[in-house]
């Protein structure tokens, strides 16, 4: 028997992927964009997603295609999933992903603990809304956005001039949020099967700079068994709500009184699980192909107490990390060196690293300490 | 810059160098004896390995030649080293690696513990080698034996007979080592790099079947920190003194009265160390290529008090081992599971399992159960 994945999209994501597989003898391809992409030793095809006949002849290679991003387009998936090709997540949970609006409104009627929020067609509308919320908002591009892109924080409707002259490019809507004053940012990462199945790793504290994930300290630090319990129970019912298949990211602001409230999601593995390759026994990459495959769940224990991930934002058009690797493996032997086979450009995501261990104090300077080398070039 | 390792043979070994490289963003390629190989995802080259040609053509796009087995010629390694070519472990080390006699006068020479042994060329010199050692011997091929190939227990000059009369075939000569009375086998896996930096994981206790790997139990049990401390002194100084590159295992026997006699050795990831993928901060594949790439090594620590490993052999040409996966992975979710990508056949190295933890009879019992779901079929 054989397991076939195929992965649509070739970036870090997919070629993180490409590991477990070759481990559980699992086979995996990948339809990327172009040659020479992150996951190019196990790209078989070349193409566009957006072309049902390209995705289509790709999917009739593999038993289950599933992402590496979120933007293959809803009619491209639900034109395979009409030809009977598994779709994970399918079509019906992506639709959220993909429509920050549809998503609000199906986490709402979830109950589900949100930010206030509102459909914005006009700039009363908008003003109406910012008067409501101590005179701000998050005002979000309904599709598209990601790593702070498509997110602007708005005092009135005149600094969302441009989003609302051009509003027909965002499918007629703005989606605008509360800015919740939240004292830190967590995530909640979910695994969920085909057949309901569901596992979930510890929660975690995400430190974002400049909108892009900086670092992850996991466990969150200070989090009462209530606070783990409480998260995992709401990434299980977005999971199950939503209908996710393969991993799930909930990210979360906790405010000063200790509530969450969900930020995003993100249906597939994500830079708040990295920690999982050596902090887990089940990685999520590893967790997501099972999944998608319909396989029994691994074990989402830690390895550790503590693990640290801290990410590699390329600094210049030089540095690519691994010419630092002389300095760097030399002076941090017990920390993990990821890069991801990317082209270095200021402020990219090149890679990461991650150190686990017993004390948070040690293994935090630990891998700051490690990425700090490698940052000097 | 651009650490390229290119690996001569497509084994499972190689195919478990492939992980972390796509984790560091080492570059690998593989030289490989026909398609569709264990590590035919990173195969860039199928040929002939006893060709110096086909060798140098792979070698030119590489900057290191390093190796999945220990069988190419040592004339083709010589004439790509003569042309500058790294290749690691060089053709000094490897070719005690390919004559046990040649690696059984070296060891002597470094004054390591080691069974009785004598070169023979003779009948007559068998008979006296055997009732000079109680009336047994080991009789092996100095030349390409391996996984219990090439060795024959005998007690008169007539059990070599067959061996005897072809010994031009082996190179004139055959090697007679002492049957230790040994209480159990043991291995000291170390990696060095050329430049001298040398790193040692815990020893290891292996269970044989047949004279193949069966078990590996991590740490060895019982062994003191005086047993630890001695064989990792044994396998420095035979990496130091052979002048091995990249990974080495020293396969020992223990005595009843605790002495180490060194068995055999491999000059390259072994399969007493594939627990270090879980087990270990630093696997010995990844530390294979940190070493032949002359970077700095990584910790050799422990992630956990106890490993055990459990070798998956083919039981038949059916069962791959991935088909039962359902099944496997549904009673085991804490186990590891590894398969090589090869076709079932009886007999056949096709996986393995690891499990972690605390409890070191707990954790045996779960690598064996969960090889035995896999075994059933």
């Amino acid at each position: 028997m054989k397991f076939r994945v195929g992965v649509i999209g070739g970036g870090q994501l997919a070629r993180m992927m490409i590991e477990p597989a070759l481990a559980m003898g699992l086979e995996i391809k990948v339809f990327a964009e172009n040659e020479g992409s992150s996951a190019a030793l196990a790209t078989t095809q070349v193409g566009d997603y957006t072309k049902v006949s390209e995705v289509r002849e790709f999917a009739k290679t593999v038993d289950v295609i599933t992402f590496d991003h979120e933007h293959v387009p809803l009619t491209v998936l639900e034109a395979l999933e009409a030809e009977g090709i598994s779709v994970q997540p399918p079509s019906k949970a992506l639709k959220f992903a993909q429509n920050k609006l549809h998503m609000r409104t199906r986490l709402t009627e979830l109950g589900l603990p949100m930010p206030a929020w509102a459909e914005i067609k006009t700039a009363d509308q908008l003003e109406e809304f910012i008067s409501a919320n101590g005179g701000v908002a998050i005002l979000k591009t309904p599709i598209g956005g990601y790593d702070g892109k498509g997110v602007a924080v708005v005092r009135s409707a005149s600094d969302a001039a441009e989003w609302l002259a051009n509003i027909s490019d965002f499918g007629g809507s703005l989606l605008a949020e509360q800015k919740v004053d939240f004292v830190r940012e967590l995530a909640q990462l979910v695994a969920r099967r085909p057949n309901g199945e569901i596992a979930h790793w510890p929660l975690v504290q995400t430190v974002q700079r400049d909108g892009v994930c900086a670092e992850v300290l996991v466990p969150a630090p200070k989090a009462s068994d209530d606070d783990l319990a409480r998260a995992a129970k709401i990434a299980e019912t977005v999971a199950s709500g939503l209908g996710v298949t393969g991993v799930l990211a909930v990210e979360m602001f906790e405010t000063a009184d200790g509530q969450f409230f969900i930020n995003e999601l993100a249906m597939r593995p994500h830079n708040s699980g990295h920690f999982s390759i050596e902090g887990s026994v089940t990685s999520q990459f590893e967790q997501h192909l099972r999944a998608v495959l319909d396989l029994p769940l691994g074990s989402t224990a830690s390895v550790s107490a503590h693990s640290v991930m801290v990410n590699l934002l390329g600094v210049d058009d030089a540095n690519d990390f691994v010419n630092t690797y002389p300095r760097a493996l030399a002076a941090h032997p017990s920390a993990k060196f990821h890069t991801y086979g990317k082209a270095a450009r200021k402020g990219r995501k090149m890679g990461h690293i991650t150190v686990i261990g017993d004390d948070s104090i040690a293994v935090l300077a630990e891998a700051r300490a490690a990425a700090s080398v490698c940052l000097q070039g």
